[in-house]
């Protein structure tokens, strides 16, 4: 199943859409990966802003453009501030991504089952993080296989898709987003992006960035993988190691202009 | 009104007694940036040290040279743990900064006037920060504009001055400082200063550091600005982005012996 | 006292060794060095996972290869989850580091002495820490001096590694690694190595991958300073200050096969 030249054109152009019309996007993300998640945003022209307190995650989840979840270092504060964060979001309309990094834990595992019931406008997650939340989301789906590829977790995620209503991106060597009707893959990257802490999440806050300026998830989701996989590729070339690859991994979402391409196009 | 050749002089050689007599900088900063404003701090030959306990808020703040206040990811316990510091700090003399990001929400507003009623030495925010509080510091000043620019906020800023006996320096594509009376402005530096997190925190550590070495909190502030109008107007020079951007940010601030001048001296 | 040849080579070897098995390290370290450190594991090949929460902390410990416990950000939750932590290492038999920031404050010297009584593998910190953790486990001992060199700490190190039963590792211009017996030293490196925050801290990570891997706490921790020590000397050519340094060092992690030497070998 393709996508429409006219979908084509707007997955093409949403990193300048991007900077004409900067989204505000609210992170409640892991304390590892603060810094660098805002950083990624700053460079795309998006504006972050990581406000925690319970007191104000509902009240400012409805004023940003979209929200990301990722509960990479949760504890019950934070679960307390995303829950209400969530609700906002979703009062207000904005869209929001979720980020199941379940590591296997039953605290975790349950938080992820309350937070795919509130219906993020995305899911992102390795292979046997999908497969897992697959089988929260549908009691009779069985078998999760922690080395799974890519691939094997397809079926699982548009299975999640359909039941939950969102779009799930599968990422591994190759990554791919259903909707639960059509898989788009996108190839590229490389392997030094999974070497330096936080490419992943801060790719999750990109998607909330493009999602919101889209106003399509599944568009938005393709755009933001497709724009980590060409300035992965490209700041590879640079690089002598994770330290390199970092500073020019950013240097080159600060001048990224167009999708160029991706796998399946 | 212009500074003396004493002061000037003063300012000029700051960077360089800095490192001669290292400053110990308590920094009660958001998660965001807290990596990045220590690197910042040890660059120009100061000591950071980010104990946040409750326990020992009170006790460190005393010991340490000078305070960093940010409220960017506060929260009840990071609120009560500030309130603790600034005790300390103010009861042993030691001069405190405070970074108001306050995003229009109300929690902030309400402990940013507590904060401001307990005098810190050095007030910097954006525009439209420095006119809120102003509004929060004299209840008969009226109208705030989140667009305003930094010329719009120089009454706003001269008034807060006055009103706390504080200085106060307002952020801006050129920045102002005042302690009321008097006005500097300072420009150079480069937007992509503004598009990698957390330079506007990490200058405010760099403050807390300057006034606690000059033991003039007009004098550090102009110093601290300058510096990084200084090392940011270089560093861009390098830059193809914002990860080359930090990486000559950083070591120019290392290399920095003195200060080679600002826009209104 | 010399190593053995076997020895020897075992520490040669053990970057490489690293790479083809890779340990997972829990690291429960302070909010401004997670990414950092997060960085330097990956770079070298290990596995870093930031569980805190303490409803998760005991399990995840179990579960990973090591443990590391640092304690320079600690407040009371924090020294929850920590201690749930040490019970979940030692009771799977998983080894653990513990890096004692106690920065002369006495709510850390309880926790800290709390901490060593439960036998860490390895005790990492400079002389003044180190002396004055000797103090905490023998009452006989008397005085600190907090200007202290690593040769002065060295009494106190080899007291503490045989009241404990762990090795202690003192840092300063030259390291020692002590079982209580056996003393080794470490030259090299380079003074930008303590101008980047979280350096130590990070390399406190990797004596926690190392001793996993190496299945010897003694060996592990020579291996990590010297591994930090090579890259260190070898990213100070390439620096122009601190932010190319840290560039430089990652570098050099990702790309490190084997231990060339160290000073007393």
């Amino acid at each position: 199943m393709t996508l429409s030249v006219t979908e084509v054109s707007q997955i093409r152009s949403l990193p300048l859409q991007t900077r004409q019309t900067p989204p505000l996007v609210h992170c409640l993300t892991n304390q590892v990966v603060s810094n660098f998640t805002a950083n990624i945003l700053l460079a795309l022209g998006a504006s972050p802003a990581m406000v925690t307190a319970i007191e104000e995650t509902a009240e400012f989840a409805a004023i940003a453009s979209a929200l990301l979840i990722n509960i990479g270092t949760i504890d019950t504060p934070r679960y307390q501030a995303m829950r209400e964060a969530i609700a906002g979001a979703n009062k207000a309309g904005k869209p929001w991504v979720f980020d199941p990094i379940t590591a296997g834990l039953p605290f975790r595992m349950k938080i992820a089952a309350e937070f795919i019931a509130e219906k993020p406008a995305v899911i992102r997650g390795n292979a046997s993080e999908i497969m897992s939340l697959a089988s929260l989301a549908n009691t009779s789906f069985k078998g999760i296989d922690s080395k799974a590829g890519s691939e094997e977790a397809l079926n699982s995620a548009q299975q999640l898709a359909k039941d939950i209503g969102t779009v799930v991106a599968v990422s591994g060597e190759v990554d791919y987003v259903t909707d639960g009707q059509r898989i788009i893959k996108i190839t590229g990257g490389h392997p030094l992006m999974t070497k330096v802490t936080g490419v992943g999440c801060a790719l999750n806050a990109v998607i909330a960035a493009y999602i919101a300026v889209a106003k399509d998830p599944f568009l938005g989701t393709i755009a933001a993988l497709a724009a980590f996989s060409q300035c992965g590729s490209e700041a590879a070339f640079q690089a002598e190691g994770t330290g390199s690859f970092s500073v020019a991994f950013l240097d080159r979402l600060t001048q990224l202009q167009e999708i160029s391409g991706f796998g399946s196009l």
